[in-house]
């Protein structure tokens, strides 16, 4: 009997050990997990602080107990996975609970392990990044004990923008800081201006070019000079890959300490494959490599790696386009192909429209900002991005589609869009690219 | 200097002409136009009656003053073209102001006559139909200068769902009745449910399998032999082609009296093109005539047409998909691909799904039904369709994209979805039916 062992238990994991089940009913599972929970939705999280989320079994989905009781899959929880030894194939594992440590063997070994937090090198109790779902309820439980009334948050990226939404939900005053003037980096920086205008519309404080330097008590002081009161800190600076265990090995990392797989997430030692925030993979649509470390690709590789363990040597995974959104307050930022830092890999042309989301007379018509980037030689699409209070992200879904088949810009002119005026234009934005693009 | 002439002047004549003067500021461009309106937005009528649109300038977009002055453009109204001689290149055109005919030579001519309102054979002064901008003003007085208070809509097609719905808006009490109980005929019948729910919910009375025989005063007499006091009757029963006028024009129109054109919209007579309502086209995905009487169509031969007066002998129209999408209350019914009663021409399998359209936990969650039908032997998608309150009409778009490049319904597993819990899932209902394809 085949024994499977995977390391780590939420997205990647997780749906790896189901869709496995799915297919194999023979062989053994056992997922390791270092912390508390299994199968939370990591991208609820911010929403559950805000209570926009309330019911906490939907954000945590499943227990060891009901996964073994319904998949026969033993997830072991605050296991941690220390070392891999893929000459013996076997795993060092430790208990964090009855600090035991012991060795595990694999036929097939499945690498799901995702990326922790960064933190500053600053100390105090009011400190929190966000996670996981111990990590939400110790934020939860020191806003609710502490009383917390103003709380800083910093970093801009999408998983600090979401959390300070969702502080003001709760009638937190937040404050935002970040350390350089780029903020929401998977967008193009021009199109993030509603960022500010909804900070600046609801009165919500923020420096860019700031850092906190220290916290003493209450007071943190700041780069700046500035000295402010805070009953609560997020920090949302980045994270890194949970990849240490991997030092001795033999799997070779990259410069960031994530894990190349091929178009099978098999690594490049055999029976062992990695998924989830922790790999690198290639673009679909350029050949260039690709980190996107998001839930799609993760539940894409689950499906792909089940596949592959039950034979069908067929199935292979085509590449990242790099599909992406937030929402902020009333506005919705998306964006797919190449990130703006690799646009200069390219020869490119920039077209942009910025029209009515639906038919200008019909209630309700917002206007969208749409771009899209293409090669000049080949004119195929190599990125987009739309902003708006209403429909980016069905523009950026449909042009994930239109990547997907390589399309080029001019092509878009063709796309048949579904037409009534509380939906579109008959002339769509995403039509409208097209024909600007022919006259380039 | 070229003489260009244009029959009709609302979706399909009045863009064209603008499309040619931004490629040609040298010829002359002369439309007529039967009736009184030009360049009225059709898909918004029905939202004017309801008061939902308020502004008429939005609704009538151009006058012949203003779109001359801007575009050099002639536009006649009220001048009627009742024959075409293709062999001395000239039309016959009766100005119904002053009852005068005459002739008048082109050297292009492009045919936009759209379609008329099919009526009953039931007279009655309260009876309208609405096609365009007089029915709708002849439908908005009647209403305010007869108090009308109780409507019967006859017919079940999208322009009936949506001036019922309109009528609804207005504190007016409709009553919809239909010949047979085939409802909104480019959905699934099956899918069609909410729109029944819709009805009943609101205490709106339906009939189906009911026509009106009779009208005598308000009281109006019906097959089942009922008799019931109406206020205002809209008949929504279909559409014939405005294609008398090409009798003895050497143009060949088909059994329905629709013209078919080429993927250049030409017709099989030299300089003359067709657009709009009137023609028909082949489909892009699949080897079918297609008619596809939508705004998308008209804009999209407008700018062919006008690039291929423009020189441009590359572009062509590659077919179309059918998309098209009502709005019904709350729901959205959208499909794209052949028509429900075309798909007996394939050997075909239909897959579907019913999920959340976003994350379940994030609030506003709503059912989503999407529905594939593809060929048994390539496994390309054919059809595509969905029911839902929320994320319809981007589904629908998403698979117009996927027809439009060829997609086997295999590939959807890989369409990488812009997921955020507002907006999606990581297994997204496109990539459920790809799944669930691969298990047939």
């Amino acid at each position: 009997m085949r024994k499977i062992v995977i390391v780590g238990a939420v997205a990647g994991g997780a749906t790896v050990g189901s869709q496995i089940r799915r297919l194999d009913s023979e062989s053994e599972i056992v997922i390791f997990e270092k912390d508390r929970d299994m199968s939370f939705a990591n991208c609820g999280l911010p929403y559950y602080i805000g209570g926009v989320v309330q019911d906490r079994d939907q954000i945590l989905e499943a227990t060891p107990e009901a996964f073994y009781d319904k998949k026969k899959i033993t997830v072991k929880p605050y296991h941690e996975v220390t070392a891999v030894n893929t000459e013996t194939m076997t795993v060092t594992v430790y208990n964090r609970e009855s600090n035991e440590t012991f060795e595990e063997s694999y036929d097939t070994l499945i690498l799901s392990p995702g990326c922790r937090a960064n933190r500053l090198d600053v100390e105090s109790d009011m400190i929190f990044t966000l996670r996981n779902m111990e990590d939400t309820d110790a934020i939860d439980q020191y806003i609710r004990e502490h009383q917390v009334q103003r709380a800083l948050v910093i970093g801009a990226g999408y998983i600090s923008l979401e959390i300070l939404e969702n502080l003001y939900h709760r009638g937190i005053e937040p404050t935002l800081i970040h350390r350089s003037e780029e903020i929401n980096k998977l967008m193009d920086q021009d199109m993030n201006a509603p960022i500010i205008d909804e900070l600046e519309k609801r009165g919500i404080s923020y420096r860019l070019n700031e850092e906190m330097t220290g916290v003493d008590g209450h007071t943190v002081t700041f780069k700046s000079g500035k000295q402010e009161d805070y009953d609560l800190i997020i920090e949302g600076v980045g994270v890194k890959p949970n990849s240490e265990f991997l030092k001795d090995s033999g799997l070779q990392l990259d410069d960031k300490g994530y894990l190349p797989v091929n178009a099978r997430f098999e690594t490049t030692v055999p029976e062992v494959y990695a998924l989830g925030d922790l790999i690198t993979q290639r673009y679909r649509h350029v050949d260039l490599p690709a980190h996107v470390p998001l839930a799609w690709g993760a539940h894409r590789g689950a499906s792909i790696i089940a596949e592959q363990l039950a034979g069908d040597s067929n199935v292979a995974f085509p590449g990242f386009l790099g599909a992406n959104i937030v929402k902020f307050f009333d506005y919705t930022f998306a964006s797919v192909g190449v990130k703006p830092q690799e646009l200069e890999h390219f020869n490119y042309t920039m077209v942009e429209t910025k029209q009515n989301q639906h038919a200008g007379y019909f209630p309700g018509n917002e206007r969208l900002h749409l771009r899209v980037y293409f090669e000049n030689d080949s004119r195929k699409i190599i990125r987009a991005a739309a902003v708006g209070k209403d429909g980016a992200d069905k523009r950026i879904d449909v042009l994930s589609m239109a990547m997907q088949n390589q399309l080029t810009v001019d092509e878009l002119t063709d796309f048949e869009v579904a037409y009534a005026p509380p939906y579109s234009s008959p002339k769509d934005a995403i039509n409208m690219i097209g024909y600007k693009a022919r006259n380039k």
